[in-house]
């Protein structure tokens, strides 16, 4: 059995699992302004400790080339001097969020004298599980302590050095506003049972965010019953309406799909009216294709261009997060609304179209998280709907929906206030 | 294989989904108007139907009587004409209630002119698993129809003539306001396989709500990745500080306790402040004693009143349901409170004192759904709350926590409105 400082790791996990929930009862009524405190101490301690960063950061570079991971993983990994002060201006950001616990949310007066006010309260404690980006430690850290939340993390284990440099800087923030370490735990081991152990600690979670590839996310959606934040995928359409600009079309399709492909808000799939093939898409299929995008599309693209691959069924379901574009021509927007029910990943869909009422119907008979007239999917983003940092993009119907930022990270109570009403 | 009109369990289970998600499609773009009529036809369809629904209902008492049911099954099977005449009623109401979809609950402009709305919109298709009263089946469908949900029912087996009486009476009701049939399910066999095919269809349904007893909670969250709304328990507390008013004490406790026993609002641990032991528990244990309530208590209280008998540990970790209590003493509210966070299910729990300083902690620091000050916990309720009917009190921590009632029964999606912005 693996042991760590004498302890089994089921051990382990579940003293981390009380600590946490002691911690999140501290966190819970802590002050904003100690938050604060906390969260600028920890930037600031990132910043001190750059160099010790860097070194353990070296280290994991160092066995990911030895493990012959892909350059795209040693980039996420790396931690450069810009990446870290990158870290800690998003905390500096986070400082700068309205606090969002004790808001009232609601207030009812009942004819018997009863008030009850539903109040915002932190959730309790978060567990996060993610995979190469080192720097999803800080964005988590601050984000929860900020929400009241306790934060138990799991990162990558390619990132494990990495983390933990990072995670000394965080506890010295804690230090220094005087909070419970076991606010802002790691596991402290990349034993992968840890993982396992800490997917059924429903009693010490009350939800996890995956963070990572599909794999990732489907096999813990399968292991728990935790309550998940979870993005399930973002195979974000973009439709162009028979009415739509044509300049405009070409600038948002552009943006949409090439401003950066290995984001979940990038448009996956292009859906066009029939009735403007000929007029519209010619300058859109070159513009792409200048921009360096692989498009794939049914007969009647393929037809219009050369350059143009033919699709397969399973390309219209398929998240590139790449130069590659899927095009198919449909009817009508009954049509699209249709295939994008049917098809889509409920994340983030565009119309493009000069006719409000199309765009009115657009909006409202599709049931993603996010869905937009006239704008870039790349707009999917905490940051660009003003939430400060996020935690993801959540795919899910429930609670979180959307960008989760400080505020999807908190729950609420009610208050009740009487003086000794009795129920009839 | 079981079968029903030729098909398996499996496949109508399937085709019960799709067809739900269908009627979803349908019903999120209803208007409240058309909701209206529907909720207001199936009342009075209940209402004109109550012979054959009574007819049915007499089939299912027989034969649970013939299997030997308790008399408190019986009860809560039985529908006599009071209880029709409530169910007609019930959904009355829920017509008169704000339509929740549609509204604003929030509204960003960015600087780069995007303007975000972030609208309320229902969840789509919710599974309700219920025992044995039948009344719960026109509870559901009318606060589904009314937030824009398809439903999926799942009665008690020992209820099924009930229900599917008040099935056809439901079925009249959409049929009058033109929706889809399948905008509320039954499932129309009493075999248990169809359950965990039910548990199985994620794809199908949004959220599970099961009401009752622990034992189907317990295993319906340990069989589904379907989000559930659930109960887990109600361990409510009541706790006396030494602040407390003596009259109000006694009048909210025997309020608390012996108003009707059998509800998860029902306190069933009593704390009191050692303080105030000798001057007010004495006239609390003679009145819940002359009220007929068992009264159980640690030894400063055996000592008070020979009456009492000794609480084991188990007792204050017992939802009685029953005309029992469980008293303990205790030093202050410092200890109060940890009893509670560490005793307690998160349901409802009050303070009785006429210190506000002590109320407020208590209400601060206490992290349960509901928590009161001098007011009797059998308050918790959505009826009580304004909200109109309620599909039972939620204890998770995630997106309906207390009451369910129509707002707990929607979600949220994010509208983006541009001129042709591209993200820079």
């Amino acid at each position: 059995m693996n042991t760590i400082q004498g302890k089994n790791i089921h051990e382990l996990m579940i003293s981390i699992g009380k600590d946490a929930r002691d911690a999140a009862r501290v966190l819970a009524i802590t002050t904003a302004e100690i938050k604060n405190k906390a969260i600028l101490a920890i930037a600031k301690a990132i910043r001190r400790n750059q160099a010790m960063i860097q070194n353990a950061n070296e280290k994991d570079l160092a066995q990911a080339k030895q493990k012959g991971l892909s350059a795209a993983f040693m980039d996420r990994l790396l931690l450069d001097n810009n990446r870290i002060e990158a870290m800690a201006k998003g905390l500096e950001a986070i400082a700068e969020l309205n606090d969002p616990i004790g808001t009232t949310l609601a207030t009812i007066k009942r004819p018997n004298g009863l008030k009850i006010i539903r109040v915002r309260i932190p959730i309790g404690v978060i567990g996060v599980i993610y995979e190469s980006r080192p720097n999803v430690t800080t964005d988590a850290a601050g984000l929860c302590l900020k929400s009241g939340n306790a934060v138990i993390l799991r990162g990558g284990s390619e990132s494990f050095h990495s983390s933990s440099a990072i995670m000394a800087a965080i506890h010295e923030g804690l230090h220094t506003a005087t909070l419970p370490k076991a606010a802002i735990q790691m596991i402290p081991t990349s034993d992968r049972t840890a993982v396992s152990e800490m997917l059924s600690m429903d009693k010490y979670i009350d939800v996890l965010i995956p963070r990572g590839s599909q794999q990732l996310i489907e096999y813990i959606s399968a292991n728990t019953r935790i309550p998940l934040f979870k993005h399930a995928a973002g195979l974000c359409h973009t439709y162009i309406h028979e009415a739509a600009d044509l300049d405009m079309a070409k600038n948002l399709v552009h943006n949409a799909k090439m401003r950066r492909t290995g984001i979940c808000g990038a448009t996956e799939i292009l859906l066009i009216d029939q009735a403007i093939v000929s007029s519209h898409l010619p300058t859109i299929i070159e513009d792409l294709h200048n921009a360096g995008c692989e498009i794939r599309g049914d007969e009647p693209v393929v037809k219009l261009d050369s350059r143009v691959k033919l699709a397969s069924e399973q390309d219209y379901k398929t998240e590139f997060l790449d130069a590659i574009i899927a095009i198919k021509v449909i009817n009508d927007l009954a049509s699209a609304i249709e295939h994008i029910v049917s098809h889509g990943s409920h994340h983030t869909e565009a119309i493009i179209t000069e006719d409000k009422a199309a765009a009115e119907r657009f909006l409202k008979e599709i049931d993603s998280a996010i869905v937009m007239h006239n704008a870039s999917t790349q707009f999917a983003d905490g940051g660009e709907f003003g939430m400060g940092a996020e935690m993801g993009i959540a795919t899910g119907k429930l609670h979180a929906r959307g960008p989760v930022g400080v505020e999807q990270l908190t729950t609420f109570k009610y208050l009740v206030y009487g003086n000794g009403q009795v129920r009839p």
